[in-house]
């Protein structure tokens, strides 16, 4: 396999480290717009260079966000190279169209490490769904996210110190919105879904709450009551109606959701004849995402694609009923519904998840956190 | 793929059932010593009459037991049968035998449902080889010893009472040895280092100490210093060195381990890109044991064989030091090895694992616990 790498930051370093030594993969061609000198492959600021050498057969995309990125892997495919990528962004928002123009170029396409980066999540998925229907997937997909609240939880920190901590250590970048407010998750739970259940989730009909108004006084109530917050994204399919959300969930002191530490993922499946079964691992960092980039070479290589059969475009309904606690923007709406109080907080009658998550929009100052199914 | 079915118990009516409206697997003749009427197989007594069918691709093995699994397996293989097999002790105790032979008689052979039930994890070890050199695996393998050290742990029972229980609610045998002294897990831990590191692990090597001797005062003992007690197995490769063995082991409070409920098992993997990965799921029962046994069927389909590259007979040397809990069987060397009490028992300096399961092994009133690395 002769690879054109797509950036080299952290994932694409990694994918270039990864492949010494291997007599069955070779990087040939690096796009980069700063000044790299490599031994073994030619470093260009150019495109073009990769997409017009035919020599290259895969090109592996690495540089994140959706531009240029989407526009460098559609002419790809175009131009009958296969694709591997670790860009959840891209996928999940192309999901309908770059799937389709793969299949119809007989290009292999894949992208296990743009979901729990270390974790083959979406390798998994796909070789469960040759033996079992899976009814849910899910769980903690995001590890700045999961080191903030473990550090609230574990050393009792303010949200804002959390945050500062876990900057300082490289788990939360400066601008932290994407994954603070659960977009990241969001991606990859919608990606999740199109896998598992072979359908197109329409992106707008999965609502996400991030975890940035949580307060320290939230998670010693969340204590109080034997619990432990953790931000966590579900699909679920059943009697064919799709439920998929993001928010931040309690989970039982005790239980291994309540048990991920640091920066780490625990992503997990409900299959008809498994069961449950969870995965966990580093959900991102270079060598294991790129571990995840270089299994889905090895897949290239033993002419494995991706995704099939695939469905049609399909809205999450979110009618499924929930208890909430919810910290702020009290209403009449919001008296209505209530249940119980913790403290300063709301303790909410199994309400739809897309009734709360419509509230929560129009009440800025209110924090939210589902309790479990019971 | 026309499969014979040996064995028509849990696992074997897992398969059967599993088959049903597949257009690509077909459970043709099934070998069961009852009498069973199935709508869609012949049910036969006679071995060879599986054996002589030149219709069977493949024999699902799903009696269990050395004899006379060992025999059908093998003249399967020799009469040019892909096989693929739940059971542990018959891979573990063959593997040196068996795996060689399928290669030269050029049959697939595979055994994912021999180690973790519904967890996928020696395809996962095969898969994860692909890209890097694995240094570390093991965990809980066994659901019936989990089953009763969390109900020691979480309920306060006795041992006896934990057994009973399990045993009532099918989780163990009615006589329990093979799980309760760690043989069960002593199995997978050989089978799994084998796997993970290319080799095949010298059986007699690997030492196992089992949980039948902890008391309610040892649960007590270790709730008061913080841990949670798990029967882990270990294999270990480190500068060309193998180490293997199975203790009960104490886990932190809050740890993954320690959060394992139930008969669950989470088998974990160090590998040098990924680091850390865990595998939670249903380590036995019905349709999870059949769900792997179906997924090594579909890769047999797919052509996928098990087990390269095969190296020779490794011993493992357990030279690793870890301190140890032990209670019962005091003398002068381990008055000689004592850093600190815990109320009636001792807290070790490092010791070597192989001297202290040779220690143990000469003190059949003792019970012995792992303290975590540090």
């Amino acid at each position: 396999m002769n690879m054109g790498l797509l950036g080299f930051g952290v994932v694409g370093r990694g994918v270039y480290d990864l492949t010494a030594d291997r007599d069955d993969m070779f990087v040939k061609k690096v796009v980069c717009l700063e000044d790299v000198q490599l031994p073994d492959a030619e470093v260009t600021k150019d495109f073009n260079s990769i997409l017009t050498d035919e020599s290259i057969d895969t090109v592996v995309e690495a540089m994140g966000g959706l531009h240029p990125a989407y526009e460098f892997v559609r002419a790809s495919i175009e131009a009958g190279k296969n694709v591997v990528t670790s860009n959840k962004a891209l996928v999940a928002t192309f999901y309908d169209e770059l799937i389709p123009l793969a299949k119809e170029k007989g290009v292999l396409f894949r992208c296990t490490a743009a979901v729990g980066g270390g974790i083959g999540w979406l390798s998994e998925l796909e070789r469960a769904r040759r033996i079992q229907t899976l009814e849910q997937v899910g769980g903690i997909m995001n590890g700045t996210c999961n080191y903030i609240l473990d550090s609230m939880t574990r050393l009792d920190l303010g949200y804002d110190e959390a945050l500062s901590q876990a900057q300082a250590l490289g788990y939360a970048e400066a601008n932290p919105t994407t994954d603070v407010e659960g977009i990241d998750t969001w991606h990859k739970v919608i990606l999740s879904s199109n896998i598992a259940f072979g359908i197109s989730v329409d992106t707008d009909s999965v609502p996400a709450a991030g975890i940035s108004r949580i307060t320290a006084g939230d998670v010693k109530n969340f204590k109080e009551h034997g619990y432990v917050c953790k931000l966590i994204s579900t699909g679920m399919m059943k009697d064919g109606k799709l439920s998929a959300f993001v928010q931040p969930t309690l989970c039982p002191a005790g239980s291994l959701e309540a048990a991920v530490p640091a920066n780490y993922n625990l992503i997990t499946l409900v299959g008809s004849a498994s069961g449950r079964m969870s995965f966990y691992g580093q959900g991102a960092g270079r060598y294991p995402t790129a571990y995840n980039v270089m299994q889905d070479c090895a897949d290239v290589l033993a002419g494995k694609g991706f995704y099939s059969p695939y469905g049609g475009k399909v809205s999450a309904e979110n009618a499924v009923e929930l208890r909430y606690y919810v910290r702020g923007g009290s209403d009449a709406w919001l008296d209505a519904q209530t249940a119980e109080h913790w403290n300063d907080a709301v303790i909410t009658k199994p309400v739809p998840v897309n009734e709360m998550h419509k509230w929560l929009k129009a009440h800025s100052d209110a924090f939210i956190a589902a309790l479990p199914q019971e």
